[in-house]
Parts: structure tokens; sequence; C-alpha cells
């Protein structure tokens, strides 16, 4: 009998947060939404392949939420469910919305977390840890031979560096922001923050960057894509997660990095549309293709 | 007999001011130093077609820096030379280098410029007029049928605004910095002020972004240049000039406009290592060359 590993049914396991997300921007509000990274990078990643998520959601998160999850495709085999409330955000976003206020953030159901993937997923290729406490993100990576990517915040970079550093030096690929690439480091500028990153251990450093796009520092190679340029951002909640869930997607469908890079900025280019995942809900292989190419347009000589 | 006119020695007019520059930034400075946009741009567009330039010089211009121009295969008929000392310009730079705080300006022998391009220019193909007075910048687009590119400065915005709309829409190329660009518009974005100032005349807009590169805007398509990555800037003066000169000259050596703008960007990368023209000087259409294939390779995908 094959083992289970190596029948794995999906092609990358997105371990991250579900969460209500109380979100106030200046084209609106929205209170206990679908949100959290778990959501968003396993929907934007289901454009691409077959993913799995792990994560943990509170008694009260809504049958209406999971099914969202389902419809795109992803497989809810590593979602705990406990008995608590779901996590629970509160950002406001003023200005030039690069960065949320957070009001409140309530843990509940995250207390309850099992660092667990479950054995079905355990010969994926491709893991994506997004952004939780380091001690959680390495006991995640350890447990399989996946390539491994993380995201984190400048929370643990404050609070449990040391830890931070151990999961960095674990890690194949990193995501992080533009801001915290700079906290972390102490470098001057992003190119700089890029080769200290890759020091640290990682094969690839992707730096986001927002609105201006994002950097892959790889060896002495750096590539450089712009985000799809938008008229309006109702919402930049999620972006971030969206576009790492858009790479590790693409990567587990074999494109190559820099490719990936280019869809994960289209998917979140959609995401920043709307409030939760009211605008990624709708995006579509087709429809995010046609954003590449006009990246492509606007880049190509 | 064929008229001079057809017989045009030279493929770019270059009309811009000799100049010396006082320079200070963090890394240095220079005094009585050779500048000012017509050295710049002639220079860097001579690495690409035949330039001539048309100026004005003091009497007091060293014959080492005219010989330097020449080295450099600028043809210089139309430059003229007047009894009065040389335009002169003094500016410092701090922190980041973004713009320099002029100390003083000093006319001198631009209040003697005739406006006039030579006889055996007039057939060229194109001309690019660099920072002038807008009415000295119509006297001289009128003169030619060539393809005409100008630049600008926040100076006439705010002094001549009326007299640079009427030049502004009497050109085919506008270069503008990105802060010119918003404040003549009023735009929010570069995006914004791109589709504006096309509205106003010209059929292609190129806005400057010194370090952040550069965007190129042409009917609903827009293109996103990189700056090529440096480690230090030493001296930012005339990047801009070159960067317009490099294109103008890639332009009339049958590039294309985005491999031009890609040229362009290179050879400014090259002026901003050095003061002066020190650096601009030593580059090649080989080295420049292999500069664009770096800025190729940090966005090709």
């Amino acid at each position: 009998m094959q083992k289970l590993k190596e029948i794995c049914m999906v092609d990358l396991v997105v371990a991250g947060l579900v969460a209500f997300d109380d979100v106030s921007t200046p084209h609106g509000s929205v209170e206990k939404a679908m949100g959290g990274p778990g959501c968003y990078s396993s929907v934007a990643a289901s454009l691409f392949c077959r993913t799995g998520l792990v994560g943990v959601a509170g008694a009260d998160f809504p049958a209406e939420y999971t099914k969202v999850l389902e419809s795109k495709g992803v497989d809810l085999a590593g979602l705990q469910v406990v008995e608590d409330k779901t996590f629970h955000w509160k950002g406001v976003y003023e200005g030039d919305m690069n960065a949320a206020q957070t009001i409140f953030t309530r843990l509940n159901a995250l207390t309850q977390f099992r660092a667990e993937i479950p054995a079905q997923y355990l010969g994926v290729k491709y893991l994506l840890v997004t952004n939780f406490d380091p001690e959680i993100q390495l006991e995640l990576m350890k447990q399989t031979s996946a390539v491994v990517a993380m995201d984190t915040m400048n929370y643990w970079i404050n609070n449990t560096r040391e830890k931070l550093l151990e999961a960095i030096a674990a890690t194949d690929i990193l995501f992080i922001n533009d801001a915290e690439s700079l906290q972390l480091t102490g470098a001057q500028g992003l190119e700089g923050a890029g080769a200290e990153l890759l020091g640290m251990g990682p094969k690839q450093v992707i730096i986001k960057r927002g609105a201006q796009g994002s950097m892959l520092f790889e060896g002495s190679e750096v590539f450089s894509c712009k985000a799809y340029p938008l008229e309006q951002v109702v919402d930049p909640t999620g972006c971030g997660d969206s576009f790492a869930g858009g790479v590790m997607g693409c990567l587990a469908a074999g494109k190559t990095m820099r490719e990936a890079i280019v869809y994960g900025s289209a998917v979140a280019s959609f995401n920043a549309e709307g409030f939760s995942l009211d605008r990624l809900r709708e995006a579509t292989p087709e429809s995010v293709g046609e954003r590449c190419e006009a990246i492509r347009r606007l880049t190509s000589f």
C-alpha cells in the first residue's frame, strides 16, 4: 500500500489564521467580515493549484464563510474548529492607506490552535506558513520536507526576535514587507535589506512594497515587479496574504518564481478592490492572466 | 545644389545652457565645474548619434571644457561665445539628495543668448530643447520641422505658466520630473499627471523620478522603467539632462521609445557616479549597453 504522504491530494498547504475582521477605510467599513491570512492566501492559491488550509476557527465562524472557501476549491481537512470565538481583529486605514491602525486584536480560538499538519498533507510539495508566532511557524515547518515559505510582521521582530531569526533560517522563501525588512536588518535601503535577509538563510527573499510592487532577491540577482496599477484601493487588508498565496500557488503549479510573483501581484490587485474577500473571490485565472499581461506591457521593452 | 537643410550633418540638436556649477554633496564638492543641461545632454546623446549643441558660453569658458565636448563628438557650430562670464549656478545636496538647494544662479552670458538654430542644423530630425525660459523654447522650436522634445522646471511653472503651457502644446515629447508634473497638473498621482499632460498637447510624456526611474505616457499606454540601481550616488546634478540626452540620442539612432528610455536611464546612472561630467565622459556604448541588460534582468519575467 502506498503511504499517505505519497498520495497527497493537495499541491500546497497554507497554514494561516481564519479571522473576523472589522475594517474601516475612507471607502466604507465592514464588521465580522471573513478575513485572516489563511483565508486570503488559500483562496488566492486555489486559483492555481489544489490548496489545503491548516488553521483554527471558533464555533461562531459562519457556515456561509466556510462555504466560500470550499466553493473556491480550498480543502478544509486541516481547519480546526474549537469551542471559542474566532480570532477577531479591528483596524482602521486613513490617508494613503499604507498601513492599518489596529484598534483591537482578540486571539480567542487562536490560543487553542494545534500546530499540526494533517497526515494526508504530509507529502505536500509546498508549504506556506503565514504570519504567526515564530514558535508555531517552526513547529509547522519541521513536519514536512516541503519547500517552505513564511511571512511575518513587526510584532515578532519587536518581541520574539531570536525565535523569528530561527524561523527565517529554517525557511526556503521569506515574504516580508518593506518597512519590516528595514527594521529587521537595520539596512538603509531595500537592496541592502534583501542581501542581509538572504544571509540569514532563505534561498529567496521577497520584499512586499504595497502599491510599489515587490522585489525578489535570489543569489546576486534582483527582480523588481510592479504592482498592477489601480484607480482606487478600497481596502488593502489581505493584499500581502493574497500576494503570497498567489505566488506559492503558481510555484506549486510549476511557474517560475518571477512569473509567480507577477501572478501574485495581479491577484493582490483584485483583493484591494473590495472589502474582505469580496473581489478576490471573483478573480479567475483568466482575469488574473489579463492583469499579468498588463504588468508585462507596463514594463517590457 | 542641395539645400543646406537637406544635408544636415547632425541627427540631433541639443539646445541647452553651458554652465559653471559649484556643487556640494555629502560626497564632496566642486567649483566652476563644467555643467549645464547643454553639456550633459549633448555628451549623453553623442554616445548614440551625431549631436550638435546650440547654447551660449562666456569668454571665460575654458578651452579645456570645450575640448571635452569635442572629444565626445559634440558638434559646436551652434555654441555662441559672448563677452561675459559663463552662466554660474551653485547648489547643495543634503540628506537623500533628491533635490538641490540653490545657493545662487548668475545668468551672465545667458542674457545674450540668441535663440537661433544655425542654418546647417535646420534640416535636423530631432531637437531637444532643455530647460529654458519657455519664450526661448518656443522661439527655438518654431525654426525646424524636427521632432521636438523639451524639459522644464518649477521656476517656469510658478512664474510663466501660460507661456510654458504654450511651449508644452508645441512640443512632441515632454520631459518633466515627478514633483513638477504634480505641481503643473494638480493631479494626486503620476498616472493622473501623465494623462493630464498628454491632454496638453505632447504625443509622449516622460516623467522623471530620479532613483525611482521614469514613466512614459503615450496614448493609453504606460511604460515604467527602473533606474539602474547604484551603490552610491555621488552627485545627481545633470542626471535628468543626461537621461533626456540619452533618450533623444537613441531615438535619433532609430531605437524605439521604450528602448531609448532604458538607455537614457543607463546613461544617467553613470552621470550620478561622479561630479560634473567626470563619469558621464567615461561611459561607452558598450558599458551603457551592459547596464541596459542589467535593467532588463531586473524587470523581465
